[in-house]
């Protein structure tokens, strides 16, 4: 904590905030699709990657919407908190922040919903056979923004991959399909602690090059990239 | 708090525990079925009324297992704490916890778990096709229980009915099919706000028996349930 609040310094030396006038867009945290009233469908991201990228970029003077599904860290301090729970109501929030000239696509969103949430809490029958649930793709929300038209279309455009095995081939494939300029890539199999620790371990892919910045606190990662941001909109 | 702390000060008055040597288990929180390593289903439970069980529990003296799934509130006072994840860990904790006393099944545990989590993170396909997911059954730990031979089985054995419209109908035929000796439910209905709330509305059943305990605090049913239960050991 002491090292970030003296890179949050360093960072403001000499008055100028590298990203000042700058407005940004962090998604962070799972999503969760409601099954019925009670049950639903998530994942165990934490939220603290989010976090730490938005409070990096705030910390450097941009204006930070900090979009979050239901998450154990939702708190950036200095950005503005919009709190989500499913797919569909992420990507509405992203897009009624915008215009922006840098999104963070942190947040770990399902990939599937459910079609219909039954109103009701579902019932086992006698036999305790399951109920037929039937998945609908969510909106891909990163290649959404990724494709906007140039007027529209953040400068830049930066997403995440959580992999399990093949990180570079996995995440080389997403950078094109997504459209996006930056993409993080780390593994989150069982056993590296990833998802909800406070370390991870990158693989930074911007365009065609490839830069592994081995294993970091989220925390810092948070600001090699906001570091990264702010040199790229300057240059 | 104060109020609650009164409470259990009166339970100790005169300095006899009316729970003392008494062995209690109680499950609490969601529990949480891995689809893959990162992809899971679950529910919203808090995990706050299990915590006031327990709390309210060792407060007269009972010796308390908690073992809870993931949940925001899993750290009652006084009791040994055994954290699981899914239905089938929560169950073979309960058997590891016997014998005991009390029983008190307030966990909300996921009907239906996955047959076989992937051990690498689904990949969506071309055309965004969800994954079959096959379902299967969860234990029934309360039933399981419930249905112990005497020389096993808690003298108490407490479930909970989380239901939405229908109340009294569902919760008598669970007490009846769980073999269960008192059920307490609750409407979870969106809107009630009892999942994850601090308040609640109970309906106590006690064999044929039925009691309206109204709107009221999670930690007031703790408080109410363990004097009912001491005075049904009293007995």
């Amino acid at each position: 904590a002491i090292l970030e609040a003296m890179e949050g310094h360093f960072a403001r030396r000499g008055g100028a905030l590298p990203l000042a006038g700058k407005r940004a867009i962090v998604t962070s945290g799972p999503t969760r699709e409601p099954i019925d009233p009670v049950r639903y469908l998530s994942n165990a991201s934490s939220g603290r990657q989010g976090v730490a990228i938005a409070e990096a970029l705030s910390t450097r003077g941009a204006a930070v919407t900090f979009i979050t599904g239901p998450a154990e860290f939702a708190r950036p301090k200095g950005c503005t908190i919009v709190p989500v729970t499913t797919a569909l109501e992420m990507e509405r929030a992203v897009a009624a922040a915008l215009p922006a000239d840098i999104a963070v696509f942190a947040a770990a969103v399902a990939d599937w919903g459910i079609a219909e949430p039954a109103p009701a809490k579902l019932k086992k029958d006698a036999a305790g056979t399951a109920p037929a649930l039937e998945f609908i793709a969510n909106p891909d929300i990163l290649a959404g923004i990724a494709h906007l038209p140039a007027d529209r279309r953040p400068a830049l455009v930066i997403g995440f991959a959580a992999e399990t095995g093949n990180l570079e081939t996995h995440a080389r494939a997403k950078l094109a399909r997504k459209g996006c300029d930056w993409l993080l890539a780390n593994d989150v199999s069982p056993g590296t602690g990833v998802f909800g620790g406070a370390d991870t371990a990158i693989l930074f892919l911007a365009g065609d090059s490839a830069e592994d910045w081995g294993a970091l606190s989220k925390a810092a990662v948070g600001e090699r990239l906001a570091e990264r941001i702010a040199a790229h909109l300057r240059a």
